[in-house]
């Protein structure tokens, strides 16, 4: 155990992490971090708040550098360097020094893999033109924030009304850009019922950004000087300086394929609980591998920051030889996107039939606060989802103001998925009630009450007073 | 049951809501609610804060009048009525008309008891002096309010240092008043631990409150007017035109046991998960109404607003002749003081300790939100008691900034006590990520990681980056 020779390739969330519990667990083994890119151990969630101004400096996204990973941990960390292949039987890697391009042969005895996530780029023309973007790391946000310093683009077209697109429009629009939202379904944020992400539609209308639900982006166009000035979609062409291409990620994992390890959901890396993959001694962790869903049972690739530093911590324990393990996730996310907030736990309805269930939805529409203690009263919509005849809860939707505490309300329906509790377990939660932070009767209490009559066959109005 | 006639005595937040589930339930039954008071189904919560000037208009805090009770639901609210006597037997009840003075006969099918708390007011001399308060009723806050504009007080003595006397702080000294707060314990709020309220204690100071901690008043003398002029404590003598004396409540019982209903803890009328009593057909909810602690898995009386709605839901069911239980509670409060809030769930060690459980406990102290998302970063301490071995969590308590979202936290403590969640799977958790929201690793998770480190004897560093 001593000198175990644990490699981690990828060193950014579940990394970083990985490294970091490793050391804790093993003080005497080698630890090793090798990426290909300049920076590791940084907040990746953070780089539109990073562009958007929030933190003009950028050394505040930074966690650690290598040489902290050095001098505190003992975690020696290879920058731009690529691995090419992973020999399994013989434990080695054929790695390339970018900066002097030498290959290397490192052997190790426990490998894990958080390659992590890259962007989908859509094969349109125009998409190597000058002031298009992809964001994903840090250097793609330096990049990304050179130009704007640089050029000062007037105009921006964001491709993709997801997470990343959506914080992004608030970001640019905080820069003083025009700003259009190019989304191919016929409504932003996906993964939310179309009424609930429509609230979400109407708020970034009204804070400027120009919204082109159900388009397509056709190509791009370019000057004389090789920079985008169009983009042509399927509903016209929108005059752009900037464009930020943000329709998805994938799964790095074409080395993991190429070593002959097993893929799972998505093309993610298939991993167990224990974050082991298919060969022996190779563990993945983070955005590059599988999860599973607690609620649907499945296996799943569901990529966020906060899970792969969880799975990265479970990957370091089983790489010192610990028991360890991952439930799993819930699907939980969430998004701040000007004044309001958005964000899921487990199911919707439509999924949790789709998933085989008998489901219903109620829905509720309130302000948060007593009028008595704030005139300035905020207000979200919640959307529980439950079974049919148990009661149990399979999911909820929140969206609202972002002083609404979107975020409180979604914690507590993610719990009641973690506690396996019913619509009628919902009713009788003991919440933290004083007038400045809630009504007497909260949110998820008042979702649980409607729930549990809509589940028994009954008709119940009930509101945050108690009083029906 | 058409003709079922349903009678509440007391109106504020049990009563209320119990009267308004039950016509929900029986749109024949007849129902009345008597009250002794002037005023009924108004935030008594909200008390302090209509007093200290975020609502100066008093009638915001009624969520019904007695006519909307009768014009929405056909509900009759009789104010000023006291009820003397129950008669369990003959299902009758002996009602004084306190405007007229005459005595009524009113027979029920089913009674719910509803009578609340009232102050403890110390046997001291001086307490009838004017200028001397309780602030548990409306009648009571209106009568304080107008004090104050009247008399303007500069000096108040508030007597006892939980939740009302400091929330009181607050309130009085936005009205500009020099405050002295005396308690008798050596720090203030006392159900939380002493470190942990001693934060609280500081920031009292800090915002201009004058603490006499372990002193205990003797004696109010009253100037040659009548009035209120000085506080005579162990410590000394302190200045004062206004005293708030919020040294604790008790149930308001006396009717119910004289009608030979059975009390149970702190004499508090003992109910089952239905709401009944031991007497027939009569059902008692709200703070005068002992209620099930879900973690001791004893008898309780733990007064709440909250509590007494949800308590008054299931009371309406019952009264109804539905079936209901109300599970209990977690004893989860918390409260706002000037710029910080404070709160427990469950039990903390010492508790825990008592009722018999080996308990270990965690603390961690962090800031709530990224650095580079802002540079006014809230902060907070959280304390979670795990009980050895298992690592099932006994109670959590959280003190810190207001805007670092205390009651979050809570709410997640409080989930996985209603969950039964041990340490290790709060390191799972799923909750609700983005920057403007939390950091990767929220406190839950931090906390959970700590605990199960300390319950399996591991030595664990873990911080909200995943960095150890």
């Amino acid at each position: 155990m001593a000198d175990r020779r644990i490699v981690v390739i990828g060193g950014v969330a579940g990394g970083a992490t990985a490294a970091s519990k490793a050391r804790r667990c093993c003080p005497d083994a080698e630890i090793e971090i090798y990426d290909q890119d300049e920076f590791i151990s940084y907040a990746g969630c953070g780089l539109p708040y990073f562009i958007g101004g929030h933190s003009p400096n950028w050394r505040r996204l930074l966690a650690r550098t290598p040489d902290e990973f050095l001098k505190r941990q003992g975690i020696r960390v290879f920058l731009r360097h690529r691995v090419n292949s992973i020999d399994t039987a013989n434990k080695l890697l054929r790695v390339v020094d970018l900066e002097g391009v030498s290959e290397l042969s490192i052997e190790y005895d426990v490998l894990i893999l958080a390659t992590g996530a890259a962007p989908v780029v859509p094969p349109i023309p125009g998409r190597d033109l000058e002031g298009v973007f992809v964001l994903r790391t840090l250097t793609q946000a330096l990049e990304m924030k050179s130009f704007i310093d640089l050029q000062a683009p007037h105009r921006a077209v964001i491709v993709g009304g997801g997470a990343i697109g959506l914080e992004m429009c608030e970001a640019l629009r905080r820069l003083g850009m025009e700003v259009h939202l190019v989304e191919l379904m016929d409504h932003v944020l996906p993964p939310l019922d179309a009424d609930l992400a429509g609230k979400l539609g109407e708020h970034l209308e009204k804070n400027g950004v120009r919204l082109h639900l159900g388009e397509k982006v056709e190509g791009l166009e370019g000057g004389g000087n090789g920079r985008v000035r169009r983009v042509a979609t399927s509903g016209g062409a929108l005059e752009a300086e900037l464009v930020l291409l943000s329709i998805g990620i994938r799964p790095v994992s074409d080395l993991a394929r190429q070593a002959g390890i097993e893929l799972g959901a998505r093309g993610a890396i298939r991993v167990d609980a224990g974050m082991r993959t298919s060969a022996p001694d190779v563990l993945a962790c983070g955005d590059c591998a599988t999860t599973f869903h607690r609620v649907t049972g499945k296996e799943g690739w569901i990529p966020l920051g906060s899970t792969a530093r969880k799975q990265g911590r479970v990957a370091g324990e089983t790489a010192a030889g610990n028991e360890a393990s991952f439930p799993g996730v819930l699907g939980t996310f969430i998004l701040k996107c000007f004044d309001m907030a958005a964000g899921k736990t487990g199911l919707s309805a439509v999924e949790a039939r789709e998933a085989g269930w008998e489901a219903e939805s109620v829905t509720l529409e309130d302000t948060v606060l007593p009028g008595y203690y704030t005139r300035d009263l905020p207000h979200l919509i919640a959307r529980v989802t439950v079974e049919k005849g148990t009661g149990r809860v399979l999911g909820a939707q929140v969206v609202g103001d972002y002083a609404a505490q979107v975020d409180k309300r979604l914690d507590v329906f993610s719990m009641s998925l973690a506690g396996g509790l019913t619509a009628g377990d919902l009713s009788s939660l003991d919440l933290a009630y004083a007038p400045p932070f809630s009504r007497p009767v909260d949110i998820p209490i008042v979702a649980g009450n409607l729930a549990e009559a809509k589940v028994l066959g009954r008709v119940c109005t009930c509101d945050a007073e108690g009083l029906e």
